[in-house]
């Protein structure tokens, strides 16, 4: 594996967010500074920074920009004495900002969250901001070293499968580290071990075609692109020998919420006798879900659908339906690669053990 | 229905075939005039015409052009004679031409062969255009009447189906009256009955957004477009009622070549059940092919897949795999809609019923 050096895909640098703006790739990469809670989440919601751990962490720093903003001249009196009251207040108006941003992925709020309660032990503003910037390179640090055993577990999970299919991206540009399915591939790689990945474009925004290629290219890693209509056909030809994909959102039972196409790949897995599984940080789990009927599916806009940058893909006045994830049921996913061990449902269980 | 007139997607005039160049869709609508053999097979091999049965009488008319082109003065001497060997030989060649430019599509060679045999018992090459210009006639005048029976049998297999998911194009653009799949939703909405249509975009050419989305407005049907991963979701929170495709070549025991998806489609309909319908005519039942093993799938370029209209989806240096078809096993089909009736393999049986 011949690597060419990345930026990190999420960083903290010089008080301000630094991601890697993933709506020009494969074009252009280009880092994007974030100053401010609203470039943030316009930044999370156009997916300039997308992937569940990384909008986790993204959504971390953003509370320490919160706090930052509460802290300039100008803001409100009562912010700037300092108070725990006010303190509060600034974390839970801008975890309620942050946490809007996408609905699906639980990360986003999970970070927020673990964020929000350090950073409230704080005693001012000040110390509120140390704690916050603390906790939230800490989830960074975190999803980095889970990554790397994600990786490490989910190698072992395809021991001799050589042809990985995947959806969506779910590499070094979703983490602060190598990511969750494609951490897996890239630790094959790492071992010596021949591998090629079959990536799904994911339409319509083709993550597949524009980031996972991209990343795999460049870290030297066999890759070919198909549409994901042709994913059956590479089972049915026995073209490949598992499917690792990542999620947003995993319910307690097994039903994983994923990129729009994640069910169907799962669903011809089962058809076709294919491994199919799921790689994911803990995080991800939601342990308040019971099911996936209970997970909200972000809707996006028809435009997604409609137009390919600024093409038409359809003729004026027609109609799309745009749901951006599904919800996969846990029976059909082999096993779930986390950090603490490759996991099946229920996962209380699972983890006392 | 509120219908906009749509000229022919195929047609003669006056002594070229005039089509719709469906790569232009739905940005603009331009007839193309084909005025030799060559022209048409550049127009099959790009898809400006394309469709099982539209490119099966587009070939057909081709036919009278090859007799044509052995008619002009600057032709071999033994052509210009129009001795029945030479028409033979103009017929073999013309016929070569024209079958080498798609593999797949059964109706192709079909339409091509009838018109050989017709033109063959012609003693002269001026006899054989003759007889080949009426057969190639009846081929476009019997897709005509096949695709109206379609429609109505069509429209009884999907009784009680209002919300009908679809994959490709498959209507008026890919037939002299019709179509296949959708003549079934055109008959339904004839009829007065309430009816959606949900719009598999089908990549790499989005012949699902751009033709069908396009015929379906200016007919005024309702529809809506999904990119092809979400079908399953579709499937999954029972959105839909039925699927219903078309064909490109079916074997004896029902294995179906169509649009790349169909399988997919197919096997998901299996998981989630909901019927699957395939609508085609006779002419699209391979009785020279047992099973689906021995269709020969089209591999079209990579180019496809990595570019839409000439903005690049992936990287520079990407590798894509883009089989044009996939081959849906004949039991995933609840039936066959055919202008005969509704079958099931195997069909030498059903038919001889």
């Amino acid at each position: 594996m011949t690597s060419q050096l990345l930026p990190p895909a999420v960083d903290w640098v010089e008080g301000s967010i630094e991601v890697v703006d993933q709506r020009l790739l494969p074009d252009e990469l280009r880092l994007l500074r974030l100053s401010s809670v609203a470039e943030a989440v316009e930044a999370i919601a156009t997916l300039a920074v997308r992937g569940a751990p990384a909008i986790g962490i993204c959504a971390a720093f953003a509370m320490v920009l919160g706090l930052d903003e509460a802290r300039r001249p100008g803001e409100t009196a009562k912010a700037r004495e300092g108070t725990v009251t006010s303190t509060a207040e600034v974390l839970d108006s801008v975890a309620r900002r942050l946490s809007a941003a996408r609905p699906t992925a639980v990360n986003l709020s999970w970070a927020v969250e673990k964020v929000r309660a350090a950073a409230s032990t704080g005693s001012s503003l000040t110390e509120a901001r140390q704690r916050a910037l603390s906790e939230a390179v800490a989830i960074a640090e975190q999803d980095k070293a889970s990554s790397e055993r994600i990786g490490e577990l989910g190698a072992e999970a395809l021991r001799g499968a050589s042809s990985i299919l995947t959806h969506c991206n779910t590499g070094r540009l979703v983490s602060a580290g190598w990511g969750t399915a494609l951490a897996a591939v890239y630790a094959k790689a790492r071992a010596g071990e021949a591998v090629r990945v079959y990536a799904c474009e994911a339409r319509p925004l083709l993550q597949g075609a524009r980031l996972t290629m991209w990343e795999l290219l460049r870290a030297g890693v066999a890759a070919t692109l198909v549409v994901d209509a042709a994913a059956a056909t590479l089972m049915q030809r026995r073209l490949v020998d598992a499917v690792i994909v990542g999620a947003d959102r995993i319910a307690c039972n097994g039903d994983t919420a994923n990129k729009v196409g994640t069910l169907s790949l799962a669903a011809l897995a089962a058809h076709f006798g294919v491994p199919f599984w799921v790689a994911a940080p803990l995080s991800t789990l939601d342990f308040a879900c019971s099911s996936g009927e209970s997970i909200v599916v972000e809707q996006r806009s028809a435009g997604e659908v409609l137009a390919f940058r600024g093409q038409a893909c359809a003729p004026p006045g027609a109609d799309a339906w745009n749901p951006a994830f599904d919800v996969t049921p846990g029976e059909l996913v082999t096993g779930f690669v986390t950090e603490v061990g490759i996991l099946t449902p229920p996962f209380d269980e699972a983890l006392a053990r």
